[in-house]
């Protein structure tokens, strides 16, 4: 199968029962060469341990999750998030990604004004992008399901997150071509070959759409091949437009954290072979 | 109040908890000229019976909610389905409504094809649509928030609707103007003003947008003012767009349903005046 995997990346959070030393022993026994991080465990393992870690086991991590949420109105609720932005670019400096993914932030509290809120967001960009840049780190900007559109993220289409990532040059903003929140919308194909065409790809998540949503609708994503989405097709799309990256599996579901950790990635290799390539 | 009123429509479901006469009695006793029925409750008071009571109370019915549910792959569901609707093509003359809301349907058990199932909603249009015109009742298609696009409506946005609705003649074919489902679109604005040159906005519904979602995300709207939506922008933008109708308040609400059914009436007429009109 190992063949197959070469450009297989694991989310952390898709087995979040798993330590970092256990998630890298899984891996490296499966034959998947890349992961996805998040800051929470990695700050609380240490950046630069954890990067050892990684390069130890001859792992490639293929995005740090997440920066983000810029919203907020207030100025002194602003500068906090953009500091802690810059760590969060240091850090995917320090455990070797160059790819940094980014949940733009909900309305402010009592406001309506979507696009006063998505002004904020490119404000932010601006002033991280070169930042970012200095570091070797690209800004993901990852448009998520319209259902967070006022709680989570104001960037809800790929049209939109390629409009803003569009303002900056292509080695500082790209986008997040995720299949769980953009497999709905019918304009995603010419999307994605526009995205592509300009190098703007930076990441490509997938997980499956499945119902019923849970209640807040967080952790109601599908394991690969239990949903609704064309999980090839989307792979062929960005495979089209020129993207050669890392397939980085990304599902949050309490059904798979319940599960032994090393025996949920190997089913998710299965059936990312079975589902996505191919 | 009453004349700030004289556009304002209380849809049946909004108030679940009243009879078909506790409702028409709260709502002429509020000045409310219109009201939206359900099929099921109308059925089960008897479509002639119910006609004449809303007459009897001066009332106008503004739309009947719902047909459609067109996107099965099998023929004999298919043909069920088209009998169904032309039942309701019965009922919506019976009521004096010109306006049936539809609901297009899922993805069909184990299908990935949204485009395909978006066709089987056109070819269902082609069907119903002289039968309804007949019958002086336009068929009016809605289109439901992304987070329905697998189990209830493969009609996801308010283009993908007018796209639909444009290959029909527009007094068979219109599309409803939901703020629900549309908020998050960026679009929308624009589709408004060329859904309204061409005729083609056969309803306007209100509800609002709060978080956080129920399990099943059927049940969690919020009384008008309460949530995330601009809702004067959207009433402003479908009067702009020559739309004259009426503004039909459309909220599932499980805690307006264990109120008082006319408190609730009375309360959803102060908001519509506060939040919509103005």
């Amino acid at each position: 199968m190992t063949g197959d995997l070469a450009r297989l990346s694991l989310n952390q959070e898709t087995v979040r029962q798993l330590s970092l030393p256990a998630l890298c022993e899984a891996l490296t026994g499966l034959g998947v060469p890349g992961v996805g991080l998040w800051r929470e465990p990695v700050q609380r393992y240490g950046p630069e341990k954890a990067a050892r870690l990684v390069r130890d086991h001859g792992l490639t991590v293929t995005s740090l999750c997440r920066g983000g949420f810029f919203t907020a109105g207030d100025p002194a609720a602003r500068r906090r998030a953009l500091d802690d932005n810059r760590a969060a670019v240091d850090e995917a400096a320090t455990v070797g990604t160059d790819t940094l993914v980014l949940v733009s932030g909900g309305l402010p509290e009592g406001s309506r004004d979507l696009a006063g809120a998505r002004e904020r967001v490119a404000e932010a960009l601006a002033e991280l992008g070169p930042y970012a840049r200095e570091r070797g780190v690209r800004l993901a900007v990852e448009p998520l399901h319209p259902m967070y559109a006022s709680d989570r993220c104001v960037v809800s289409t790929l049209g939109q997150a390629l409009a803003l990532a569009e303002r900056f040059p292509a080695d500082e903003v790209g986008v997040v071509v995720d299949t769980y929140h953009l497999w709905w919308d019918e304009r995603v194909p010419e999307q994605i070959a526009r995205a592509g065409a300009a190098g703007r790809i930076a990441a490509f998540q997938v997980a499956d759409w499945v119902t019923p949503l849970p209640e807040g609708v967080l952790l109601g994503r599908g394991q690969l091949g239990d949903g609704s989405v064309d999980l090839r097709a989307f792979r062929r799309a960005v495979d089209a437009a020129g993207y050669g990256g890392a397939v980085e599996v990304e599902i949050f579901n309490p059904a798979l954290w319940e599960r032994d950790g090393t025996e949920v990635a190997r089913e998710t290799a299965e059936r990312y072979v079975r589902h996505v390539l191919g």
